[in-house]
């Protein structure tokens, strides 16, 4: 048995998420199906975080356990090429130690959250960003997002279906960067609570439309309550970026 | 009659190009019908670049005459909610002058042409980017990249079918732009022949694979001959970014 590390891309677009579904396809799925075909084993794949519906990601971390002795490499350009037409890509694959673990090795899960602030409608971007009309003052949502800063119960910022034990996280960056008309949220936390960036981008963007305040984000977290959030936003703009390993 | 001043943005995946076709759907067409939807009246729309099949715009210009009193801001909404679902986007409408020609009265034209430059297939870019498997010395693509600026004879880079009554073209600009896996090539001209960006940019591809030389792009101009290119690139990573105009 070897394990392999996979670094995954994916277009969230078609998919039910990163978990496998009976009502759907997802980017599980797809990858086992592919390596089954490959190499006549049912395996899973671990990743080091379950993206939702819609959600992409550009470099997911994953891993997987093969019987069948297999050069990386090969592996790699395997799955590639059995995979498609799903838009799924490995951009990496080595081969780890027995005991990492995709999820429980990482040490830091990095998302960005794309906005695009125009009144058209989108066009080679649609269900790759969030668009938002109105006139968003990215200043003012920088300042919004750093009272999320630190170790906090985020209560409020989690789904109501959130299966963590415990709502305390600590989040280590949350920038606001504007270049245009394209708005970047930029999150870094060792894990994040489902729906979290979501939660705090539709909060952030209450910010930047001048209907919140920064101290309106403080009251929210402080609220712990779920009904203080002003809204999720939508997963179109939501990118996996990368995670982190000790050992990396 | 108001003439409106048009900036689109557009990705051309469905489209057989800008310009009308019998063969299949335009953008041309598709902002056609929906103004003829909105004012009831049969127009043409001229475009500052007809684009190929494939080819996307992020700032297309474009001019309209319009007999039905309308509000630009009034035009532009409509046109955007009518359109779709078609991937066309209008950015901004103007009132300009009668004697002012999207196509005519355009002083330069600017394009990018994108590759993304790893082994991995595309995911979410798929159809907006040229993947080339194989390293690429961007550095040698831009020395290549130095050798056509100028005023010189491109029949070279020039497809058998272009139109244009003589392949002198003045290049002002032709850079290679790396950042990490990413290659932009971004070209400048007052006019470009057809297909001439797409032909540049697949021999500077040979250049930075080095199967070609710099020197050897100099010979490919010199020659006069399109039995010299070495390839055209792809429809998929090409973009019209934006056209100037003198009184801008």
């Amino acid at each position: 048995m070897t394990r392999f590390a996979l670094t995954i891309e994916y277009d969230g677009r078609p998919f039910m998420g990163w978990q496998r579904q009976d009502h759907g396809p997802s980017v599980q799925q797809a990858i086992e199906e592919a390596i089954a075909r490959i190499t006549g084993e049912t395996v899973l794949v671990y990743a080091s975080g379950r993206t939702d519906s819609g959600v992409h990601a550009l470099a997911m971390r994953a891993h997987v356990d093969i019987e069948k002795p297999i050069a990386p490499f090969r592996l790699m350009e395997a799955i590639n090429a059995v995979v498609r037409p799903d838009p799924v890509a490995i951009l990496a694959c080595e081969q780890v130690a027995d005991h990492w673990h995709a999820r429980f090795s990482c040490i830091a899960r990095h998302y960005e959250y794309r906005i695009v602030n125009r009144r058209a409608p989108l066009t080679w971007e649609a269900g790759l960003a969030w668009r938002l009309a109105q006139p968003l003052d990215a200043q003012a949502m920088q300042a919004g997002a750093k009272r999320l800063i630190g170790r906090h119960d985020f209560t409020t910022f989690r789904s109501v279906h959130c299966q963590a034990d415990s709502p305390l996280r600590t989040l280590d960056r949350l920038d606001v960067v504007r270049t245009g008309d394209r708005i970047s949220v930029f999150a870094s936390a060792r894990s994040f609570l489902h729906h979290q960036v979501r939660s705090m981008v539709g909060c952030l963007a209450q910010v930047g439309l001048g209907k919140w305040t920064p101290d309106d984000m403080t009251a929210a977290l402080e609220a712990r309550d779920r009904t203080a959030l002003a809204l999720n936003a939508p997963s179109d703009g939501l990118y996996f970026l990368r995670a982190d390993y000790s050992d990396d």
